[in-house]
């Protein structure tokens, strides 16, 4: 809940009130917003938040951009369960007591529930507990996001399925502890790029062709791929279309070796799935998605071509 | 979601899946929990956390206490809303990677929330993303709290109205900027002290008289007061046993002004709610609450006689 002595209180309010028109609550005003849901589905909650990036977002004065890495955070695991999102809380931390700053974030995130139909029930907003003088000052901004299922089913790659995957935008929003280990104080312009939100491309996806497994790939990056493959090894090798970006060339040019790219970057791909071999053809021409590999009766192996060595990498 | 590298991961999700079994949901147990509710109440959701309190309960390894804090911090705001707590996700930030002090929190969160009948739904953690050796390492802990409200009811203090107030264990959660401004890199025991919790005293004490107004007092502290007066003055005094802790009168001696005490601090008191003069009788003896003063027609001031110096502060 908002902090009644703090000057933005009343502009926080009527941003949050903005997204509450959408076609699955009722939402109903107060010194508390109360709501009632309009749908009878199982459902699924899930809180992310940008963590150490947000040092850089501050750094950069990136907040559009933070806000979308919040977001994609959440949206991007909320897929795997093929929920859809319908409302969320945020917690915001700015270094400082800065008014307009908090009011333009918070501009950015209601902007963006909006477009969604997700619902903002609340949040809370702790600006002036940090400050900017601070030897490292982090934006902080975590988001927990609830969706409902309209149809359950199961996330599970198949012995030979087709694996895709779906372009990053970059270093998203994990592996930054190893970040700021190899370029210290420094902060690049790849730093702040925000995560690809992946969530209505993998729904728009199912409904045309039968996703068999999926996985976002954030912390843990590659090795997430075993939590949806039993008795599966997976086979990845990179296209030219999947190729890492210039700043994983780089880090991997710094000694990091290739289990630990793989372990910690998505090295150019953010989201990956599998569909029969059968179906390939029904992909739309629009999806931008590219064949990555392949699923094999195996012993829960996930084994890539480095695209930075040629080498042959197991996790 | 919980890193499938990290080798806390099992440790973590049989602890949450131990606080699935409640009256209020059945929960799904797979890749990610979906869960389906057994009630058709209004909601309520939360999200609230320990802030700058976190530099303290890392210093002091408070962790029991940093757990409570921020249960605390939600389950008091959603007692005004008269909600009946079910599900939490909870956002852990640990200094370094330390697998068994992720498992201990989570498993002091695991046994509050089983003793209260709240389900972990989910829930993040990031061991590793902050360095132990920052200048202050901050221990992260936010919680977003859902709760369901088996009647409705306004949360309005009325003219004539008694108030009570309700003990608090000591500075709580808020006003620490301030504490850190005036005792710099001090470790008091006083600051790591866990927020008291009344949700459960508020609901008993809801079933046997009508409480009309209440307040968690929290950031802002008295000012928040207001928020549920309308058209009306509330006139406080704190006897005896509502007297502010030592630790309120010694930042009071720092240079504190009385209306900055009241407007950042709790000054002994956490929780205040207000009653018609008729029913005064009717509250059970166990239920510590002591009288603290009056609601009487007026503009929306909070009176306050000051502990600390005796003179009136209008809020």
């Amino acid at each position: 809940m908002y902090d009644p002595t703090k000057p933005y209180k009343k502009s926080v309010l009527s941003l949050i009130q903005e997204t509450w028109d959408t076609p699955y609550l009722s939402v109903q005003k107060g010194l508390y917003s109360t709501f009632q849901r309009k749908f009878s589905h199982p459902e699924i909650d899930h809180i992310d938040g940008i963590g150490t990036k947000g040092l850089y977002h501050w750094q950069a004065k990136t907040f559009k951009e933070a806000v979308q890495d919040a977001l994609a955070m959440n949206l991007n695991d909320l897929a795997l369960a093929r929920a859809t999102p319908y409302k969320l809380q945020n917690h915001l931390v700015v270094p400082g007591e800065d008014k307009e700053l908090i009011v333009q974030i918070l501009q950015h995130l209601a902007n963006e529930c909006k477009r969604r139909n997700i619902a903002i029930t609340g949040g809370e907003t702790s600006g002036g507990e940090v400050s900017p003088k601070e030897e490292h000052p982090l934006l902080g901004l975590t988001i927990t996001l609830s969706g409902f299922i309209p149809k359950q089913k199961q996330n599970l790659f198949q012995p030979g399925d087709i694996l895709f995957g779906m372009k990053s935008s970059g270093l998203h929003s994990n592996g930054f502890a190893k970040v700021r280990e190899l370029f210290g104080e420094t902060v690049r312009d790849e730093f702040t790029i925000p995560t690809r939100i992946y969530d209505e491309a993998i729904r728009a996806l199912d409904n045309v062709v039968d996703i068999h497994g999926m996985m976002h790939i954030t912390g843990g990056a590659f090795t997430k791929l075993k939590d949806v493959g039993e008795e599966v090894d997976i086979i990845l090798k990179q296209g030219e279309e999947l190729a890492p970006q210039k700043i994983f060339t780089e880090i991997y040019q710094k000694g990091v070796p290739d289990t630990e790219m793989y372990q910690t970057f998505n090295c150019g791909i953010g989201f990956v799935f599998s569909i029969s071999d059968k179906e390939t053809h029904k992909i739309p021409k629009d999806i931008r998605v590219f064949p990555l590999g392949i699923v094999q009766q195996g012993q829960g192996k996930v084994i890539i071509t480095s695209a930075f060595s040629g080498k042959e990498v197991v996790l």
